[in-house]
């Protein structure tokens, strides 16, 4: 089986967005500083369809990003189109008529709606929580991962139930000073983990992190 | 002129203290778990007089941390003792007869008093503010680099007034829950940094941030 892991840009000060996040800015202000470290990538270009581009010790992390997972879930928040149903006529996510995704995409939300075909990937809407979620993008994506995509709160939830098998945080020099928090109301049963991987990046340090094992 | 530098260690949710700080327990609840990575080092043992201890890719952090330094600065609450003015028989600090510093330490406080002498450390207490802690500390120091040793809070002052040479941020695989957040209170105008060195070490993720030259 899969795991389920998550690979997360986060300030230094710890945000995963920005403040005041909207459609037209769905990473909320400053938040596009998060993946300055990702964006010039070669392996980034390449699977938006563009030429050229960085390669350095980024790269393989790029690389374990954008390719191994056989689906993926967010969060509603994440998916965008403003909270409340659907309506007549529903929001199709940010990412265009071919999505990066090539692989179905379940999105966590209270408002039943019907899957959304696009070029290569199809969205699922699960109205039955996080586990259900998890479940059904486990029998999709098959001997392959699972990948949570965000934002800060369904990473909350699947962290403090238990659920995430690695997490890769990309922690940038930058501070928001307000926005998304990545890591708050953990519960009080604090999760624990283990430092397994550190890469020193330009820009950019990963940390790889799996549940303690004692 | 030395440096103003401050090391210090980060939970991953971004906490230098637990919650429920006293005079008990300085660090807070849990908050022991933030130098689980120094504390058994051979660098560490020996500043405190003791022999043994391991050597890992810490090592050399340590050894920056502990050496090199020519005064401190430190936040009342980081000093202990309380709130308030010191009394008649004040508090002397947490650390005994023979504080590990060796050096001039500077204490923010908004109340006089005279300064403490004790083996090989003198306490001086300055009630002018952070400049001019940092004018007294860097008399002190000479050459030599004045140390920030914390709390949050101070850490804040200093790298919203732009005042900070160089941080040391040590992130631990640790969730606190609650308590100190370092990065809290930046103002509006968000200090920009660079990354400058990452080290990857047992059960700690060192990053090395200056402020961003451009």
């Amino acid at each position: 089986m899969g795991k389920l892991r998550v690979n997360i840009t986060m300030s230094l000060d710890g945000y995963v967005a920005g403040p005041d996040q909207s459609e037209t800015n769905p990473l909320g202000i400053g938040g596009m500083q998060l993946h300055q470290w990702l964006v010039p990538l070669e392996a980034f270009r390449e699977s938006h369809g563009e030429a050229g581009g960085e390669v350095n010790a980024s790269t393989p992390i790029a690389e374990g990003i954008l390719a191994g997972a056989g689906a993926t879930i967010m969060g509603r928040n994440m998916f965008g189109g403003g909270p409340g149903p659907s309506g007549e006529d529903p929001w199709k996510g940010y990412w265009g008529d071919e999505p990066p995704y090539h692989h179905p995409v379940f999105v966590l939300t209270r408002h039943p709606r019907e899957p959304l075909e696009l070029q290569g990937t199809t969205f699922y809407f699960v109205t039955e929580g996080i586990e259900s979620a998890l479940e059904q993008a486990r029998a999709a994506a098959g001997e392959k991962d699972v990948s949570l995509g965000g934002g800060a709160s369904v990473v909350q939830q699947y962290l403090a139930a238990g659920l995430l098998d690695e997490m890769l945080i990309s922690i940038v020099p930058v501070f928001l000073g307000g926005g998304a928090r990545l890591f708050d109301n953990l519960g009080d049963s604090l999760p624990r983990l283990e430092q397994v991987q550190t890469v020193e990046a330009p820009g950019v340090t990963h940390i790889r992190y799996v549940p303690a094992s004692t």
